[in-house]
C-alpha cells in the first residue's frame, strides 16, 4: 500500500482509477474503448456535460459564466489570459507569490504593460504579500490562490476595483470559493481534479471582448465558449476521469465536506511538525497551505534517513522541491487522513530514534 | 464484436487498451497508477523519451529534427506554425485541399499575408490540386496530406523551393514518408497515434528563431525543445498510450509493414465499391485515401437501409461527414483487414437484397 503525497500530476481516489481502467477496455458497455469513440458520439457529450454541469453545481458558479476544459495546462492560460484580456498598451497587475506567479507575469509582457503590485521572492516566497494596492486602471489582477513549492495559501481573497484573475491550479475544488468573485478562475487539473492533459477555465463573459485584439482560434476563450469545449477534438480521457473525480468530490459532500477534511488533514500534520523537535514548518504560520505542506529536518543530516523511513513505509513523493528542499507533503482531496496518520507516525518514530 | 470504423478518435490496438487500462491501475508494478505518478519521475521520462525515440526510430528521423509531444490538436498547430516561421510582413503558401487546410490558412492571416497556391473548394474538395506555383518567397508551404472528410490523400508530396509544412493528422505512420523533404510535420495523435490529447510534432532545428516575433513560450517550438516536451506539465497518460502503439507499429514490422497492410485493406475495399453497382466512390480514383474511404449509395434511399445493416453487422463509425453524406470507413492502422472483410460482405449482402 502506497500513500501518495506527490505535489503532481497527484493522487486521484481509487475507484476513479478503477472506473478509468474499465473505461479504457469497454466504456459504457458500448463494446468500444472510450479512446476509440468519437468526441462528437452522444455518450461522450453526455460525460462533457455532465462534467461542466459538476462543475457548475459543486462551485454553485452563477450565471454569466463559461465553464470550459481545455489543453495546454496552466502555463497556456499564462499567455491565454492577457492575450484575451489585455488591451495593446493596457496595463495588467500581478502579485507575485511564487514561481508560477513569476512565469504568469512574464507571459503578460509579451502583450503589455505588468504591474507587480507585491513580491515576496525575497524572502524566497515564504508568505504572501497583503499590503499593496491594486490600480483601477489595470485590465485584471492576477493572483495565484495556492503556492505548492513554498507551501503558502490565500486564507482569503483581496477586495479588487478590477476584474480577478486566479490560477487554482494546486488547490481547485479543495475549498469553497465564491466565483462571483473572479474574473477568470483556470487550473490545470492534475492536481485535485484530474490527470495531467486538461485545463478548467471558468470565465465571466462580459469580460471578454474588450481588447480589440485579433486572437488566434484556439487561444480565443470566445471561440472556446462558443464551441463548447470541442471547437477541436477535447482532450476526451482526460475530461472524463475529470468527471468522475468531480462525482466523487458530490458523493463525499461536495465541496463544504472536502474542505472539512482537507483541514482536519493539514491540521494534524502541522500539529506534528510543530510538536516533533526534529522538524519545523517553511512557511509564514498565517500563510500555510492545506495542499503542499513544507517542512524541513532541524538538523540537515537527518533528511536522508528520514527519507528512507518513508520509503519502507510506502510514503511516495514526499521530497521537497529543488528550490526548498527538505520534505513536502501534498495532502489533495483524494489522499485519505489514514495516510496523513501513517506521516505522522513515521515522524514520532524517527524522533523517538534520534532522541 | 465491434468494427470500428470511426474517423477519429479513432481506433488503436486491442492489446494497446489492455496495457493502458493495466497502467491506468498499477503502472509498471510502482503500486501506483500512471495517472497519480509525477511527470518528473524516473518512469515517467522512460515513457517519454521511449516515445521519442520510437518516432525517431520508424520515421529514420534524421539529425538536426526535433521530436516533441505538445498539447492542444492540429488546431493549436494552424496557430504556432504561423507565430514561429512567418516574419512580420512575410508570406505563406497553403494549398487548399479541404475544411482542415482552410483553417489552417485561417490561422495564418492573423500573423502575416496568405497566399493560396490552389484550391479544390469548388468542387467540394473532391481532388487535390497539383498544377500550381509555390512562391519562392513564401516563409514555407503548407499542405494536409490526407483530407479525412473527403477521403483524398497526397500520393506523393510536392517539391518546394521554401520549407514543407504537413498536417499528417489523418495519415502518421500509415506508410513511410522522407522527414528530410520536411521542414516541420504535426499531427493530432487520434487517429493512427494515440488518444486524444497529444500532438506530435518534428521539426527542422534551422527553420526557428527566424522571423524576430516575440512568442510566448508554450507557443514557442524553441521552448518546448529546450524543456524536452516538459516546459510544463504534459499531458502524460495520452503519451503513454502513444508510445505504446508506435511500439505496436514497431512490432508489426514498422512503418513499411504497416503501409503493405493499409494498402491490401484499402485496395479490397475500393474494388468493392467499385464492383458493387449500388455503391460509388466520391474522391478523384487518383486521390484516393488509404485512411478514410469515402463513398455513398447510388440510390440515396439506400443510405438509412445500409447503414441498419451495419449496425447490425457491428461496424460503427461508417456514416459520412454531413458536408459530404454518404458512408466513411476509416481504416487506420489498428482496424484489421478483418473488419474490411466484414464491411465488404455487407455491400455483398446488400447488393443482393435490393438488386
Amino acid at each position: 500500500m502506497k500513500h501518495n503525497f506527490g505535489a503532481g500530476p497527484g493522487i486521484l481516489p481509487q475507484e476513479v482509477f478503477k472506473q478509468a481502467a474499465q473505461a479504457v477496455i469497454d466504456f459504457n458497455g458500448t463494446g468500444l474503448s472510450l479512446l476509440e469513440i468519437s468526441h462528437r458520439s452522444k455518450e461522450f457529450e453526455a460525460v462533457l456535460d455532465e462534467a461542466v454541469r459538476l462543475v457548475k453545481e459543486l462551485f454553485s458558479v452563477p450565471e454569466g459564466y463559461s465553464v470550459l476544459f481545455l489543453q495546454g495546462g496552466a502555463s497556456t492560460q499564462f499567455a491565454m489570459v492577457p492575450y484575451n484580456l489585455l488591451p495593446e498598451g493596457g496595463k495588467a497587475a500581478y502579485l507575485e507569490s511564487g514561481v508560477w506567479a513569476n512565469k504568469a507575469l512574464k507571459e503578460a509582457k509579451y502583450f503589455g504593460e505588468v504591474a507587480v503590485v507585491a513580491s515576496s521572492k525575497q524572502s524566497n516566497f515564504t508568505f504572501i504579500p497583503k499590503d499593496f494596492e491594486i490600480p483601477a486602471d489595470a485590465a485584471y489582477f492576477h493572483i495565484t490562490s495556492n503556492n505548492t513549492i513554498y507551501g503558502t495559501q490565500l486564507q482569503q481573497f483581496f477586495p479588487s476595483p478590477v476584474p480577478v484573475v486566479c490560477d487554482m491550479s494546486s488547490d481547485i475544488f479543495s475549498r469553497k470559493i465564491n466565483v462571483a468573485d473572479f474574473g477568470l478562475i483556470y487550473a490545470g487539473a492534475q492536481k485535485n481534479m484530474g490527470p495531467a492533459g486538461v485545463t478548467l477555465v471558468i470565465v465571466k463573459d462580459e469580460i471578454l471582448g474588450k481588447t480589440g485584439r485579433a486572437i488566434p482560434s484556439m487561444l480565443n476563450y470566445q471561440t472556446q465558449i462558443e464551441g463548447g469545449s470541442m471547437y477541436n477534438t477535447p482532450p476526451t480521457f482526460a475530461i472524463y476521469v475529470s468527471m468522475l473525480t468531480l462525482n466523487w468530490v458530490k458523493a463525499k459532500g461536495g465541496v463544504e465536506a472536502i474542505e472539512q477534511e482537507n483541514l482536519a488533514k493539514s491540521k494534524a500534520l502541522y500539529a506534528e511538525i510543530d510538536r516533533n523537535p526534529l522538524f519545523k514548518g517553511v512557511a509564514a504560520t498565517e500563510d500555510r497551505s492545506h495542499m503542499n505542506v513544507c517542512f524541513v529536518a532541524e538538523n540537515p543530516e537527518h533528511e536522508k534517513p528520514f527519507l528512507k523511513l518513508c520509503d519502507e513505509k510506502g510514503i511516495v513523493g514526499i521530497k521537497g522541491h529543488r528550490s526548498v528542499g527538505g520534505f513536502r507533503a501534498s495532502i489533495y482531496n483524494a489522499l485519505p487522513i489514514t495516510s496523513v496518520h501513517v506521516l505522522i507516525e513515521a515522524m514520532q518514530e524517527f524522533a523517538e530514534k534520534n532522541k
